[in-house]
């Protein structure tokens, strides 16, 4: 039979990530590819209890409809958590409870994106974005961006050749993939900059609890005044993933319009989901796991950078992170991070190559690591091998050409979903 | 400052239903207007059991990421109850476990649908298909449907006149809102039709297996030899509707297409969500399950007949449905449904006016009752109250036009979110 899908299909394709995550699925494999949390660290008990609480005291309204708000006790802990800590200045009823913050994107696409229709990113930016508004058709301009995350100048002038540009979407803390944070600096001549060109900002701000050293800096949305920006948050990686509960902050209109597209979409997040979170929040210390969280984590970054230091041959850079779950390693010009993870899979080591992080491609020489989620000396033995796979490769490299492998074909198991 | 949302904005409106659904929550309000299972009948205290097993042996895993495709052992029971149900021959392959059926039409739109495309559908049709589609905007052809479902005859003369429609969307079991259940001949005939103009259908079933009286019919999958059926389901009429579990069942190419909307929508369905209900399902028998909420809701039902038959003036007509959870009235020719909600709310009753599940408009003389959330008493009390209602419009109708008040304005609680 005929299969008529619609055009948006026809860009569409299964995620990079999704791929090499089949492969890392293999208990041999180290694998520094996926963006999971470390699950030994979940609150298990303590949810467990709170659990039995609910289903026990509100058990029919746990697994009745709600509404497609969300929960009214999860909405005002978001909505006071954002503004304890320079989340900017929402009142529960600016807060919309998402099937985690990757469902804020499909949202706002839906919200905002016309086939065409500029969007101007971080280069690289996140590829859960890429994928949740590449259904919208839109075009990307991606801009340059340095340590200190976009350069003004730069985004002025981009928006000043697309005045008709509709959102800036921003990973302000720890980026995924890059691991940057943006400076203060930075953060203020953004909304100055957007407030200029009348533009919608997206602030993506998975990460920014998860700091390991530093003085946390206020978010794009604590310098709004027109109401211009939308801030995605998400528990999945103080708390954890599984529920998938996340939300968005918006001012109205905005936030009645994202109602309405989230009815559309899923009518509600699940009540049970909803009233964990918002119990387990009432009756534990956020912040003490959190404080809990943060060493672990800490120390993993810092075996993978002492490792990247003492193992990568010349030419190598990467990024010291100061929180979250990322780092990004840029390899000497014209070597490929495809190849090199090819070379990598062969010694069960794996990462994402960087170009799947550039919506308009390129960028071939970057890869993308993770450390929140391998134990100290597995990330030591995983840098042993993939420098020692980059040597040989640059060693082949002087003498002939690689024949790429195809060690991604063949028949796994569905990976995790994480982006 | 100047807000410019997509175009698919322009059509949007909060659901009608919503608004209603405000007002009635309040206590006083007999409400025949949700499509709410009746929540005394869910089964806490198991899934309080099988929760408190799955936390304590296998709790890192509940809690992580997973699957976009879904939990294994929930596809393979999905896959396995739709073979031994008449709902088609799937493997678990096929299955992709979604956020509740409302998902999956969020899922196949995004598939199928670009500006313009003809999607046909019964009339009426499921208000939450009209509000899922509408930000594809497509173009909507109500297709005349009788008794028995679609008439074939008309469906094929639109299907001539639209060669490149895209999709049929039915609800052949118990339909929301007409209550209407399709013969077997015209499931037979839907698909030969669909055969000839090569057409995808979209076969919705959440009232299925909530069957009050006679034998159960094939579903129109069965009769699929293509791959042209995508097949709708969810634990939300059977188990319950907080956790947001369903599914779509879609052959190869479809599926694999459906998982890379679904990875960009959001990520996975909550993988604690997904493992409770394939251990309820793996520790408890569903059809027991079931056994125990037909006979509370065909005596509600019936409680609703009853009460119609003996209270509505003459010429007011209605369906018998012998399963699910709606019935449909239409009054007689020139009196308003909307009206007489407005008289209705007056008296403390509620209900949908069925305008709002005609995507073209019209049919304001219709509405749809909600049986399976009242318990009988209160049922007719409020068919009571509605006759009453209806026997003062009809009287003053007759005298002077009515003054239609505003009793939908003003700061309610947001309703649940079901449609």
């Amino acid at each position: 039979m005929t299969t008529r899908f619609a055009r948006r299909m026809e860009a569409l394709k299964a995620s990079e990530i999704r791929e090499i995550l089949k492969v890392t699925q293999r208990p041999e494999v180290i694998s520094f590819a996926g963006g999971l949390p470390a699950p030994e660290l979940f609150p298990v008990q303590a949810l467990a209890d709170v659990t039995q609480k609910i289903l026990e005291e509100e058990g029919t309204r746990a697994l009745q409809y709600s509404t497609t708000e969300g929960h009214p006790p999860l909405r005002s802990w978001i909505a006071a958590r954002l503004a304890a800590h320079g989340g900017g200045r929402f009142t529960a009823d600016d807060i919309l409870v998402t099937a985690g913050s990757q469902q804020g994107l499909d949202l706002t696409g839906k919200l905002f994106l016309d086939e065409g229709d500029v969007v101007l990113c971080e280069s690289p930016t996140y590829l859960g974005a890429i994928s949740a508004w590449n259904v919208f058709r839109p075009r990307w301009v991606e801009v340059p961006t340095d340590d200190e995350g976009m350069v003004p100048e730069a985004l002025e002038q981009l928006l000043g050749r697309h005045p008709n540009a509709k959102i800036v979407y921003v990973v302000p803390n720890f980026q995924n993939p890059s691991g940057r944070t943006w400076s203060l600096e930075r953060r203020r001549s953004l909304m100055e900059v957007a407030d200029r060109y009348d533009v919608f900002v997206i602030e993506d701000n998975p990460y920014g609890e998860l700091r390991f050293e530093g003085t946390p800096l206020p978010s794009l949305a604590s310098f709004d005044r027109a109401g211009r920006v939308i801030s995605l948050g998400t528990f999945s990686k103080v708390f954890c993933p599984g529920l998938r509960v996340g939300w968005v902050a918006a001012r109205s209109p905005l936030h009645e319009k994202l109602v309405v597209l989230k009815q559309g979409a899923d009518l509600q997040t699940s009540t049970l989901a909803q009233m964990q979170v918002a119990r387990y929040l009432a009756e534990n210390d956020l912040d003490q796991d959190i404080a809990r969280l943060i060493p672990v984590y800490r120390e993993r970054r810092d075996a993978m950078l002492e490792a990247l230091e003492k193992e990568m041959p010349d030419g190598v850079r990467f990024t010291r992170p100061t929180g979250g779950l990322f780092l990004w390693v840029e390899l000497p010009v014209g070597v490929s991070a495809r190849t090199l993870l090819d070379e990598c899979l062969r010694h069960n080591v794996a990462f994402v190559p960087g170009g799947a992080f550039f919506p308009n491609g390129g960028h071939e020489e970057t890869f993308r690591l993770n450390y929140s989620n391998m134990p100290v000396d597995r990330i030591r033995e995983g840098i042993r091998r993939l420098a020692s796979a980059l040597d040989q490769l640059l060693l082949k490299r002087d003498n002939h050409r690689i024949d790429a492998g195809d060690v991604l074909a063949g028949g796994c198991q569905p990976p995790p979903s994480a982006l």
